[in-house]
């Protein structure tokens, strides 16, 4: 049994997905599915926080951790709620919080497909 | 003498940039910086027209080499040109055609964020 709840993707189809950008053209359909990820992380805030879960002691982080963003928790939350429709992060709530922790297949894809040739 | 033309960036500061997002928190500006270049790959079309210059023979495309991703060549010239502005792909004309090839830099930049810790 997992202790990580369901993902509810927004795209149900976002999963870990295609080889290093430079072997072949991306199908429409790849890139449909691809380009919600990079998008997730196209904000600046959502980058941001992004970086501080994936940073943060023992990989995960919930709203009570982040308080340094310049903007407000509802907002942090919406982002946060944002990166994990897109499939980058898990969530898990424990007690009052949500604690978020990055989906390391996804990124491994996101950092395969950025892979260079040489 | 370079054959490439300079490159006008519409954010300037706009550099390879930024350790892995697992090391530790991006700052407010690294973000604003790097995000820029996920948001460039962040659309469907431009991910596949980026994947079509990036696997392309040669490593380059032009507008000519790009018949089938379902927009018009002046849609695709606009999202060719986006990416130039995110500094993911440099240009150079020759004769009527401006020619795309990938900016090894930045993508290995992108790349190296989204390396993983272990």
């Amino acid at each position: 049994m997992s202790n990580v709840e369901t993902l509810p993707l927004q795209q149900p189809d976002v999963t870990p997905c295609c080889p290093p950008l430079t072997e072949r053209p991306l199908s429409a359909e790849e890139a449909v599915r691809t380009a919600a990820m990079f998008k997730a992380l196209g904000d600046p805030v959502r980058l941001r926080l992004f970086s501080l879960v994936a940073s943060h002691e023992g990989g995960e982080a919930c709203v009570c951790d982040i308080s340094d963003v310049g903007v407000s928790q509802p907002t942090v939350s919406h982002h946060l709620k944002k990166l994990k429709d897109a499939g980058l992060l898990t969530s898990e709530r424990r007690g009052t919080w949500v604690y978020y922790r990055v989906e390391p297949s996804m990124v491994a894809a996101m950092g395969q497909m950025l892979g260079t040739r040489g």
